[in-house]
């Protein structure tokens, strides 16, 4: 009997996060304050986040240990399973050795609660009693509401409110742990208000809904505000995946040839591979392809340079990879990677050469999901098809090839809630999305006048 | 740190699934053949299973190994963890251990597919290309679609009409996995088309499904007919789960006192259960309790006789506790408990008074889910609430006894796909469903005539 799960005892989990900035061949380029251009100072950010996790987002220290509390729950459903996807590899004939992390198992379905659990934490001992945040599709959203019933935490979400009436589930998750869910643009908040008053029928944005979400939680000494990915301290949690990965590929054995991730803002993508990456700075030979969607190619058409996280333009100036703040992408499907930057440390490695960026078209990265819930039995998330399509590129490679490489991927999460996805494109209803050359150049020239790197 | 999963390692897996028939105080009675009154002849299931099923089914060796084939699918998703609720038991402030054997790990997300997976091998060697079947609210019909997908075998579902209308994702998956699903009644089949000419509109029944899927797998020699409960093969292959959590709970030491699960047709209850029965029978002290929906009381009121196990009366009388094959309950939200009737294995030993039947109203069971959630984190389906309700009750009577007693129970599914459900209840739109006694009355009047045990 072949094994196909790696199985890590609780007692193996890891007991610290590692942090990437120790060990980059050059120091990140700060983010500024868009008033003053210059850096901005940790006290910047006091009025959002509590100072436990600013101290997070600025630290050059290694490893950081995982607080006693965070790993109770955790344990809810990690370590998570590495499993060999053994039926995929005999359906395509390859001689690669496919592995994936999966964190689909976790009670959200995705990578998210990684970081949600921490912050919820860190939010708890700093004294915050209300966290307020922004959700799209709602993964993000679902996976703090978690993260706050357990630990008896007031979350409330801004979920864009077009993605409010066409996934309802999603809110419906939210509600049953406990938090409270508007349909944003609101009129709870002057930036909502501003919005209806002008157009009462607007079906929302990702920008609109972070600028209520922050308008919220700066009202208040005892709330805050979360953010589900980009910033360092969010990258540094989501490293317990690779931590884990590490450690049960070792048990089977291997070393990854290849590691793969989809990239929207950089989340999952970046947990898997910085502590690989710790290893190719110091020598190793791997390849690791950051893989983003044609309709949304921030790492492969976008420049590296400092922009607004936001649409509205109300966060710092980060250093990355970006289409321009007001940059709204086509509508497909794989919500999380509908983002018109990257996180700063994934930028950073790509503009060192360290990441190779990979933009994948909707219809392949479908028929992949289908091949790989045909093959391995789950249903994917869209934004993890993006991986499977990648992975069966370098598989079928490989048997051309002839090379038996070892392929990494994080399956970032199932696609249980995204049925209506799949649904079109069976009824072939879905099509390719590429980003067009015109709509580029008119997107990246809202960049002009910002800083340069 | 405290531990919560414990992890079988793959080698560990049972190798065997147990057969209770082997060690029960008396045989079971028979199922009858309707027209003659006399017991079924294995021949007379021929067009309906394949043999190398139906020689299971009526089994009486104790342990019947697993095909290497079956056990390499089950490595998919198996073993599922074992876990220890700490959250629930800290919110209960009870000195009971409770654990609990996730079975919403599976692609489909419930434990139907440790039969589905079987099913599937034994009709593949056996020459079958296409498999039948009916699915209520999908739970089954998604678990035979995504075994038949691994099998390379055709698989086409009857779906109850107004589940298909109302339950889009499950009719999705299914399709993902490339079944095809039909609403029920159809005009493909002549119970169908007489169904039909009478009532256009019909919502469909479960009854009326398994006559569809029935009159398609008799009509080729490479067709056959698969069921999801209710069967003595159905109940063998899920004993893999209480096989495991015997193992696993010997590892933490413990050994049960209590086990709970939810009975619909029976299959989860009796997977969990029937491995420790076979020492409860042996002498060990186990309370065992089997739960089902105050809407649907087949193990409370109803008497253990002959009954068909279809609406329609197609099916071999079986020996069962059931409410008349008429009955039709309330919609509650629990569908997969909505059956009249109970697997004779599960009615032969509540006959025997091995097991104690319990039912539950349903607001209970959702204010059990949503404690569930909020301590525990995973969202449970409605099915899986009716053992959580049960289980919360053992251990408050355990705080109030200041006993430490060790409750199994199995978390049979997520509820992912049952949000609708969950929205209902928060929003105050739910009621309790009792079955009133005249209701009672008049469908056990139906079972006048047909043969008694």
């Amino acid at each position: 009997m072949e094994f196909r799960n790696i199985i890590l005892p609780t007692s193996e989990i890891p007991q610290k996060w590692y942090n990437i900035a120790a060990d980059l061949p050059s120091p990140m380029n700060p983010p500024l304050n868009p008033a003053t251009g210059k850096p901005l100072a940790p006290e910047d950010l006091a009025p959002i986040f509590p100072m436990n996790i600013i101290e997070q987002e600025v630290s050059q220290q290694r490893f950081i240990d995982i607080p006693e509390e965070v790993l109770e729950k955790y344990l809810i459903w990690r370590p998570t399973p590495l499993c060999r996807a053994r039926g995929l590899e005999n359906a395509l004939k390859t001689p690669a050795k496919i592995y994936y992390k999966n964190e689909g198992v976790s009670p959200p379905g995705s990578h998210k609660p990684n970081t949600a659990i921490a912050q919820a934490y860190y939010n708890k001992i700093f004294g915050t009693k209300k966290i307020y945040t922004e959700t799209g599709a709602g993964q993000w959203g679902s996976a703090l509401a978690f993260a706050c019933s357990l630990f008896g935490l007031e979350c409330e979400v801004f979920m864009v409110k077009i993605s409010y009436n066409q996934k309802p589930y999603r809110r419906m998750m939210m509600e049953v742990w406990g938090a409270t869910c508007f349909a944003s643009p609101s009129n709870l908040t002057k930036a909502g208000r501003t919005i209806l008053e002008k157009d009462p029928d607007s079906p929302g944005s990702l920008g609109v809904a972070i600028s209520e979400a922050v308008e919220k939680a700066v009202t208040s000494e005892t709330s805050r505000y979360a953010l589900g990915s980009v910033l360092n301290h969010v990258m540094l949690h989501q490293t317990i995946i690779g931590l884990e990965a590490k450690k049960q590929l070792a048990a089977a054995g291997d070393y990854p040839d290849v590691i793969i991730g989809c990239a929207g803002g950089g989340s999952n993508f970046a947990g898997t591979c910085l502590p690989f990456i710790r290893e190719k700075i110091a020598g190793k030979e791997i390849k690791l392809l950051a893989v983003e969607p044609t309709s949304c190619p921030t790492l492969t058409k976008g420049p590296f340079t400092y922009d607004f996280g936001d649409t509205a333009g109300l966060t710092p100036l980060l250093p990355m990879y970006t289409l321009g703040h007001n940059f709204t992408p086509e509508p497909i499907h794989a919500g999380g990677l509908r983002y018109h930057g990257m996180a700063p440390i994934v930028s950073k490695l790509i503009s060192d050469q360290l990441v190779t960026p990979l933009a994948i078209e909707q219809m392949e990265t479908f028929a992949a999901g289908i091949t790989w819930a045909r093959t391995e039995g789950f249903i994917s998330a869209p934004e993890a098809n993006h991986a499977i399509a990648a992975v069966i590129r370098e598989a079928n490679q490989a048997r051309e090839e002839g090379k038996e490489k070892v392929i990494l991927f994080t399956w970032s999460g199932h696609g249980l809630l995204d049925m209506a996805a799949y649904d079109a494109y069976l009824s072939k209803k879905l099509s390719d999305h590429a980003m067009p050359e015109e709509l580029l150049n008119q997107s990246l020239a809202q960049l002009k006048g910002l800083p340069t790197i």
